[in-house]
């Protein structure tokens, strides 16, 4: 049998890797595409190995190992929650991820996913509001203008062709920075003073602040008929961004259940409260909206599946384009079982070395 | 505050590191150290963060992620088990593992855990027999002569100078890589040719073969009065190696019950069954052996706290020797809010190239 000489070899994405593959691939048409691959993995939903991910709570935040597998593929994802990390200039969100072979478990890459996530989370968002918002939405709110705000402008263009911004955040600088980045691709950006201005005429509205509390960013009078809600921020235990009452005035769509009612905005609410789950709007055994002024609102916290069709994702594209670092990640001795004889033959090259 | 200039970067221990890091600090220190680091925190057990591994199976084996935190340093590792593997040049077991700040959920080492599991695990089963075995133990059999079987021996010696072996793996091609191994250490190393030639006179029995399935390895006539067995092979669901006898004739010690009950040899008996947890008789909390003719089983399955305790043994020890490389693992934006705009100016940079 024909045996890689390269057992011990998986490839690594690095950061640096990362943004110049998405940057060589256009960040629109990676988007889509990766909007593509996950709209994919939603409608094969069932075949899929679920669990709610894993977290480590301390009082400064959370560590999650968010792992699935379709049964030919298994990947997992590190992530962090910090909030306070912004104030000793590190990510609030850092995250990593490896993807494997479930035939021998050997991993057939790692890769940095900080970035990856922040556009899996985005193209996520735009292949909901795909479903969910009025087909004719023109303007979308961003309350919360940090690192994940651009991001969702860009998918939202690619997939939709929203243009028209209305950005908010409780710090100016923020929502300045927001507007500097998205300058010269189109979009028509009004800076607001305000939720209640930025939401003013919306289509869609976008929650994605980063607070660990139970916040009311978006009250009852702030959300019109018609309208979509996009809530990305509330996404740990302990962490919300909408008002119950527009919880209750909503039609919500969630990913994973047993995980939105740990963490998303739902954790308001009793179990009992009907929720659907997006990827039964997607093989349309469940309908999405199905009226002008249903406000839908989609739960998003982030799950598993996101993260394994954007590392299959990438790792097809780096075939391609060849963006990443070999890693000597795994032991190879010549002969399986003699893992400890490989030790003894590095031991004897360093003696006459 | 004075920011680290190199957040993006984590330490990473390749397989080639690792192998140098051992052999720098001598396998028998290394294995002497690595023992009283589990062992330091065994004795702090009840602090740590602890739940069962999280596994994906599949027909061909098993990918589980052994996360745990001690409330300041957080760990887990990637582990795959496939049986087949080595028929296809593959190793069963490869591993790496991450250890991280939980203050700031900032990963702080990445690295291969293929062979620092190989020597956790032999440390781990050095570690209950100095509690668990008769303090005069001079012989052990060794029963599975793979992977596994030359570290085992190794800290055997290292921690309870253990000089004698007898040997035996159905495969003789095994046995005689084992001893080849094992040569030249001042080992007294008999091979056998069966479990109940091997086990004659042994003080500890060690068994550690690799078949998925539900074996017996060890009959109810191999084991004699005083004996200390060392169960290290049946470690996951359907995987056992010990006879259903020989358990209800032995006072059995396992590492965290909720896995155990799930992966160890104790898959056969009713939960109602007595089981010790080995970090209560490290504390003095329940004793260990009682007298000299008891049996006495430690059904090892390899806990996530092992795991940690190696990963901070590393760390530690690469500060002094500097065996790793630098990983451009996570995105270190000039602003931590603005991870869009290093997209941006890697674009200026690549643009100006």
């Amino acid at each position: 049998m024909p045996i890689d000489p390269k057992l011990n070899v998986v490839p690594f994405i690095s950061v640096d890797h990362m943004m110049k593959l998405v940057l060589k691939v256009g960040i629109d048409t990676f988007l889509t595409e990766l909007a593509a691959e996950i709209e994919r993995d939603f409608r094969r939903w069932p075949i899929f190995d679920k669990t709610p991910r894993v977290g480590s709570h301390s009082q400064e935040g959370v560590i999650e190992l968010m792992p699935t597998s379709d049964g030919t593929l298994y990947g997992f994802k590190y992530v962090n929650g910090h909030p306070k990390n912004t104030h000793q200039g590190r990510q609030t969100v850092t995250a990593f991820g490896v993807l494997s072979d479930v035939g021998n478990g050997y991993p057939l890459l790692l890769s940095e996913m900080t970035i990856l996530t922040a556009l899996r989370t985005a193209a996520t968002s735009a292949l909901a509001a795909k479903y969910l918002a009025r087909p004719n939405s023109k303007t979308m709110a961003i309350i919360g203008n940090g690192a994940q705000s651009e991001f969702q402008a860009r998918a939202f263009r690619a997939l939709l062709g929203i243009q028209e911004l209305r950005l908010f955040d409780i710090d100016a600088s923020a929502t300045r920075k927001c507007t500097r980045n998205l300058t010269g691709l189109g979009f028509n950006i009004v800076e607001c003073g305000s939720v209640a201005e930025a939401v003013e005429g919306a289509d869609i509205i976008t929650t994605v602040t980063a607070d660990k509390q139970f916040a009311t960013i978006l009250s009852d009078n702030h959300v019109g008929p018609g309208v979509h809600i996009n809530a990305v921020g509330g996404d740990c235990p302990g962490k919300t961004e909408i008002s119950k009452d527009v919880l209750l005035r909503s039609d919500i769509f969630v990913e994973y259940p047993p995980q939105t009612w740990i963490e998303g905005d739902i954790q308001q609410l009793p179990h009992s409260h009907p929720v659907t789950e997006l990827w039964q709007v997607m093989t349309g055994d469940v309908a999405g909206r199905t009226g002008e002024r249903q406000i839908t609102m989609f739960d998003s916290v982030g799950f598993a599946i996101e993260d394994f069709s954007a590392l299959r994702y990438v790792r097809d594209k780096i075939t391609d384009l060849g963006m990443f670092i070999e890693l000597d990640l795994l032991a190879d001795p010549d002969e399986p079982r003699d893992l400890y004889g490989m030790l003894l033959r590095c031991e004897k090259k360093l003696e006459l070395s």
